[in-house]
């Protein structure tokens, strides 16, 4: 597998750790980058993440063979507009954002004439964000979410998995709607929790927050995460993060009804559940 | 400030650490240990965290000059009951229960007779219990709460904020209802979110917990807090905790209504401003 043209669409965070795995691992030949921000993809070209930029996202697609998605998913749909006509015939189009479902299917619909377009979701990146984090090892013993749907063409399905195996990540597809609900669960979800559990702090007295300890700080690391990228994320998954949410307050309904009647023992069998299940999960690096 | 006899009734992670801090300054001659289960205060004695115990609890505290609460919050004022008759005169007592308030009020009456009541709440220990994890420098640089009331001894709360100085802590005075409000807010609240998350994600589809990358795992590590202490709690001080869930519970109504309605900028307002706050409480220990 070798690439002569890489296109990288948003030299955030995971699109300059791509490149940097892409040229790594000789994955690649010349990596173009393409972002709103000038002065993010001169940096990046002076530190090597990529060759050259273009402020153009055609311009910067024209012949690729590879053209990586890695813009917030708010502006996918745009960028691939812009591009479709420039796309090389036959080149390989994959993206890196948090939701799948519909966007894959309209991403597929706009690219389809000329690209073969596979959705992908590397889990890696945390609360963190842009170039000066960025890693060629970020992918290395990650999970890699890609997203077939009928259509993809089974070729580009292969390279596309391949290139994310190539770069050290473990390979998993799922149905793109199938990754919402459950991305939704396990990460959107949470974010809209840390970043009201946070407001709502502050709402009851802005001095409190200076009492945080280890465990307040640790649960809301990632309100630190790109509030941009998580509306966009929020917005393309708003059905089920809705749907959770209901749930979730509900069970909140729940546990206020134990505490008011203190019922001690139904409180107790809901923490302990939780606590089996999050043993379950296995402890994080840090621990 | 020497102890001659001390006594920790529940030896978990914060009476353990003491013990072991009490020692580890030369503040303490004899530690004498209480708990309800053998097998932990044999382990406890075999490590020298404590010289010796007692099953009785108010043959444990005869004759001590400082008797430190440190078991589940819920106990406390049986145990402070079962002891009131045995406790010398003039002793020193004190706690390190994460609730104060009318718990310290009422501990304060029942000990009132001989002992001199004083409240406190070292912030430390997190997701981790029991004495495997206990050490002599948990309170190194940690910040211990003590909550006076009109009727504290002024030299029982010198003597209390200097043991806690002496292990190393910064000691913080806070009115009993103010410290739990404050608790509520930035620990309580967020131990029953997490609780929550967690069961919630379980019910949605036990399967996608296997899905959960790094930010679950931080966001919910304190899933793994021993569930009887926080049963204890959240009992404790719940009319705080149903209180914030409440107003959690209408943030929460504000962001679907942005979803549903699809208002991305009120979402990223929103979200900006939780980002701006979490930052201003600074990075934790493993960033």
């Amino acid at each position: 597998m070798y690439f002569r043209k890489v296109t990288i669409l948003g030299v955030g965070l995971i699109g300059a750790s791509l490149a940097l795995a892409l040229k790594k691992y000789k994955l690649a030949e010349t990596i173009i980058g393409y972002g709103r921000t000038e002065a993010h993809l001169v940096v990046a070209q002076e530190r090597s993440i990529i060759d050259a930029f273009e402020r153009d996202p055609a311009r910067a697609c024209d012949g690729a063979d590879l053209i990586v998605f890695s813009t917030p998913v708010g502006i996918f749909l745009d960028l691939a507009k812009r591009i479709s006509d420039c796309v090389r015939e036959g080149a390989l189009v994959t993206d890196v954002g948090s939701v799948k479902g519909e966007l894959v299917r309209e991403m597929e619909r706009v690219l389809a004439p000329k690209g073969r377009f596979v959705g992908g979701h590397p889990i890696a990146g945390s609360d963190r964000s842009g170039i000066w984090t960025a890693s060629a090892d970020l992918f290395v013993h990650a999970r890699c979410i890609v997203t077939p749907t009928p259509l993809t063409d089974k070729g580009a399905l292969e390279q596309i998995a391949e290139m994310w195996r190539a770069v050290g990540s473990a390979v998993e597809l799922l149905d793109p709607d199938e990754h919402d609900r459950i991305y939704a669960a396990v990460s959107h979800l949470l974010h809209v929790l840390v970043y009201e559990l946070v407001n709502t702090v502050a709402e009851i007295n802005d001095s409190y927050l200076a009492y945080s300890g280890q465990g307040f700080k640790d649960t809301t690391r990632i309100a630190a995460s790109h509030p941009e990228l998580w509306r966009d994320i929020c917005l393309s998954n708003r059905d089920n993060i809705v749907m959770f949410l209901d749930r979730f307050q509900k069970n909140l309904d729940v546990v206020k009804e134990y505490l008011t009647t203190r019922d001690g023992k139904s409180l107790l069998a809901r923490f302990e559940q939780a606590r089996k299940l999050r043993e379950r999960i296995g402890r994080d690096r840090n621990s």
